[in-house]
């Protein structure tokens, strides 16, 4: 081992918080917040040491420093706030603090009544050694200071001590060797509505008022204030482009089309075109733009959905054979999980011979729509494709356009979840579907909010979608609906529904034990009665308005779980995160079973919630127009699942009159 | 973001363990160990993936590789042995597994009896592609194999399902894109000293047969069989070189010395030389050679103290003035922890312009001792020198002398402390010595043995030091010396006493609330009373030969705490983990109440000992001739401090007469 060119750098700087893969990945976070750094910062011996946090946009050229606090045990931390969208990146340098040293100790050496002529000389040196690297008035201040303290005596002591001597001392770095960390660290900021959303995803094809009529995009854009007065932002449209022909799949999954079904928007490409085309029966570009247009105007966008694969009857099929992979006898290599078969659907091969041909092909599908107007992009089985190529196409796409979002529909293994997250995807689905105990859920919270997690992957909770009519909403009634929506939209500050079908309860499955729903949208056109007397859309309207006007309900990471005594009944409460917002207070109680009243005592964790052993506090419900008054920790609760599942509390603080 | 130069590694190797900071230190393994790596290997979509664990000695030049094994949820794990001493590097590789894939798939064909001539010829061009890769007769196996797969039918498919055929292929990697882990990572190997040791310091000058003569080297040596017949294996001596006249401390650390007052061995350095001399008072180099001589024949080996700092008389002043701070008024800068000022002792300046010049001469002196016979150095107050230093010496002087183990005496902050033993410290002091209660103590062995610590820092437990008479050894008793004794010797497996200070329960404090011994041999010859009736060496003796029988106790990983139903009394197991070795269980049993008589149940965790829940089985007292019968997980124990504070129990099962 050879001796490092400068061996003098005594200081360590390890372990530095949040810290992704060493490096290998940027954490995220939303414009406007602050990103907390934390690193062990020391040195050998008994010297004192100085850390500073660096940061700066990435295409800045010199770094913004901030001085780090020590938090003991030679833990600091810093932080900064991340305000532009975009890309940020931050490191920790570290110095041995020799003039606080030498202070600290002149200190104790004058307690002890010591001479201090030579000490103060000592200190005159540093002064000057300062001086070389100070600028402007700085350098003279600390030249004259440095022959005060020649002079000695009680009055050269006292300006040694003195904060203002310190103050200018702090200003300057480098005044011994520097540390700086291995490594720079990334921040990729996105907008607002990547850390706070509700999804609405809807089927074009049914909303059409001439039963059995194809909808356009033109119905949607007419009828569109029904979603908005639910309060969504982002509307979510499965494919909208042609659909194939060969082995189309007929109403429910069956395998001999019908002349008039409609078949799989999933099937994309046809002679009308493929990724870059819209189906004719839903309508032209002018229709899609007017579309966009229109939600901007309710302040909602909309959210394409991008599934890269291929119908028979895609144009790549002819144009790009080698995106694909064949078989022996030359024919195409169509979707399977042995022994079922899927030929209605081409996958893409990323071991293409010409894979890089297909990455640029792809990254410009997104391309195409995000020249229409698109900024929200939901990935259809992101884990089918190579990671590579989602780093790669992501980060290109933000550096051209920061403010495009992608969530990534991928509900697979763990490790693949988290490396997608990893990799640029903005959003994920999860596994909240499948969780239904309080100890799940609770369970998954934790895993979500309080690991590594929290820094990169930003959960979308949805109670159904398309392809998942779970078994609670099967068989839990209208009562299951209420309390998952309930817990979807305050659990998440992202989540999303697939309606109508949510907000009508439609909760036929294809088969017993399968999870599809019978007479699926995916393969046919419905009918949605959406003024049905039994609609949740009040309810929709309720909590949407209520996560909207309630900051708590931004985050995930304020959540806390308050035990209650009955294993039915689940308590969380949150509260607003984000600097320089006003004190917000939620606690959230729902009832885990859909049939039975379920009553019990609330132990609320005062401290969590700031509040005194016998403090009464008021607890608005946003979800009816009922107040009530608590004291203190222990507090009862009873939920009726046929009138209400859930309270979601505001907490307002009596404000003392003594 | 450019693309990569090959997009089609599709598979991800992250989360590899054990890995140290990203990589940036080695692990520490004893020769004869095995290295168990595990690491989430995985690949979009559904295929198979392989892992391989890649390992080598560092100077090899290929890579070994074995096959690892899915433990679940994507994580896979083998192992290697290192069995020589010197470093090893080890790294994970993976790559997309199409034949695995493709023969799992044709399982599911078969059983849905579905047509395959297509899937078999799929499968003949995936073996084409393997024979390319072949080397020797699996080339001509697998082309005679695809031919087989191409003439279709049932035989066919016997023929691509046989494991001799899986076999085959799976010898061969690289078959499709192989993905290799970013980086190699390292492992220190050791010998078996490194992880197991029992060491004995003592101070030479006390150890003449002439009360106030004083001890020399041959004195030692002519007493060694004292230390030898108690079982140690390392006998550590305090620095043994010219100790300094100015400013020399006298008895009790005074600041005025009389004439005939000896000084503190650690004020390094007169006009008979420094660091590489010999106090004449204690001999010469022949002297020295015959004392290593003389520990060889008793299977012991000298620890020699290496403290890098110098009295005002050391040579070094003189020729290399710059290893030193100076003042304002040219002087060098003595030792201070203000107020208190330490003017026998010359630090030296890691900020020294020739930083160079002075790491040399440092590592020189570990290079002269080395050229001596000695192979084991107790490091004085290494955090108080500069880190880098450390690494560079350290590495330096295992690559010439991988058998040379260094001992890091830092009592000081917990990073700091890791931070020695990730730079290379062999063995570290440790906090055991302020760890008195049952709780201090689990939590202790916890952090030691259930946390990254225990990839690299292993823990020396050292009941007292010549700087360290704790405040439960001065008022204990001496139960309390056989307590913390059982305690050190079981707890760790290296550990070691100050002698005969420990032995004869030597507990009086210079003063009241100070952990300084009164009349300190760190400044005055002692004389010590070796065959006092009370003297511990009888339990020593037997302690170190149950730790050098039982494999069990060579080992701090396996540690297990049982409950039991008394705060004063601590429970533990310790199993052999090395592989070959036969069964060796043993239980620990101490009383933490030196004064009072403790009883209690201990609850066992059958599971950990592998007993039935109402199995009977035997235990020996390696402590004293007895056997007692337990059966289950609960059963009583009762110490009294005055007769046996501890037992130290080898468990041996009855074997099944049915």
């Amino acid at each position: 081992m050879r001796k490092p060119d400068e061996g003098r750098n005594r200081v360590v700087i390890q372990n530095v918080k949040p810290e992704l893969d060493c490096g290998r990945f940027p954490i995220k976070r939303i414009a406007g917040e602050m990103v907390v750094v934390e690193a062990d910062v020391f040195c050998d011996g008994h010297d004192s040491v100085r850390a500073q946090l660096l940061w700066k946009r990435e295409d800045a050229k010199a770094w913004e420093t901030t001085a780090m606090r020590p938090l003991g045990n030679d833990r600091w931390q810093a932080e900064f706030l991340v305000d532009e969208i975009g890309r940020y990146l931050y490191t920790v340098a570290g110095e041995v603090d020799h003039f606080g040293t030498w202070r600290a100790d002149l200190k104790k050496r004058l307690a002890a009544r010591q001479e201090l002529s030579i000490e103060l000389q000592n200190g005159a040196l540093l002064l000057d050694a300062a001086a070389m690297a100070a600028k402007g008035p700085d350098t003279v201040i600390l030249r004259k200071k440095a022959e005060e303290l020649r002079h000695g005596g009680q009055e050269a002591a006292n300006i040694a001590l003195a904060d203002e001597l310190a103050e200018i001392i702090e200003r300057y770095s480098g005044l011994a060797p520097v540390t700086t960390y291995d490594r720079e660290l990334a921040v990729t900021v996105d907008r607002e509505r990547a850390g706070f959303s509700a999804w609405y995803e809807l089927f074009p094809r049914s909303w059409s008022r001439v039963p059995g009529k194809h909808g356009t995009l033109r119905d949607v854009t007419e009828r569109l204030e029904y979603v908005a007065e639910m309060g969504f932002d982002v509307l979510y449209l499965p494919p909208i482009h042609p659909v194939g022909r060969s082995f189309r799949k007929g109403k429910n999954n069956s395998v001999q089309a019908q002349p008039d079904d409609v078949g799989s928007p999933w099937a994309i490409g046809a002679k009308e075109g493929g990724h870059t085309a819209i189906l004719p029966e839903l309508g032209t570009f002018e229709d899609f733009a007017r579309l966009v247009e229109r939600a901007r105007a309710l302040e909602m966008e909309i959210a394409l959905d991008i599934a890269f694969q291929c119908s028979p009857d895609h144009p790549w099929v002819k144009e790009h054979p080698e995106f694909f992979k064949h078989r022996a006898d030359g024919s195409i290599q169509y979707a399977e999980n042995p022994p079922k078969k899927y030929q209605d659907i081409y996958p893409l091969d990323f071991e293409s011979s010409n894979w890089t041909g297909l990455w640029t092909e792809l990254k410009g599908v997104f391309s195409f729509w995000i020249d229409k107007g698109v900024r929200i992009f939901r990935v259809d089985n992101p884990h089918t494709k190579a990671f590579p190529f989602w780093e790669w196409a992501i980060t290109e796409l933000k550096a051209e356009h920061p403010d495009v979002l992608f969530l990534a529909e991928a509900f697979t293994r763990p490790r693949v979840m988290e490396r997608l997250a990893k990799l640029g995807f903005s959003q994920s689905y999860t596994y909240f579907a499948w969780r239904n105990t309080k100890e799940e859920l609770t369970q998954y919270m934790k895993e979500l909010t309080q690991t590594e997690l929290r820094e990169y992957f930003r959960p979308n909770f949805w109670p159904n979608t398309p392809d998942i009519l779970t078994e609670t909403l099967q068989h839990g009634g209208l009562a299951a609906f209420r309390s998952r929506l309930v817990l979807a939209a305050t659990l998440a500050a992202n989540y999303g529904i697939y309606g109508a079908a949510f907000e009508l309860g439609e909760h036929r499955p294809a088969a017993p034990g399968s999870e599809e729903y019978l007479n699926s949208e995916k393969y046919e056109i419905k009918v949605w009665e959406l003024d049905a007397p039994w609609s949740l859309k009040p309810l929709i309207t309720r909590l949407n308005r209520a996560r909207r006007e309630n900051a708590a309900l931004h985050n995930n990471e304020s959540i806390h779980f308050h035990t209650v005594d009955n294993s039915n009944i689940i308590c969380y409460s949150k509260y607003a995160m984000a600097p320089g917002e006003d004190e917000n207070l939620l606690l959230a109680v729902v009832n885990l079973d859909y049939f039975n009243t379920q009553s019990g005592f609330v132990n609320l964790d005062l401290d969590v919630l700031s509040l005194g052993p016998d403090e009464e506090f008021v607890l608005e419900d946003l979800l009816a127009d009922r107040e009530y008054f608590w004291c203190g920790a222990r507090n009862y609760v009873e939920l009726r699942p046929q009138e209400f599942s859930a309270h979601l509390f505001r907490i307002r603080k009596r404000i003392s009159t003594v």
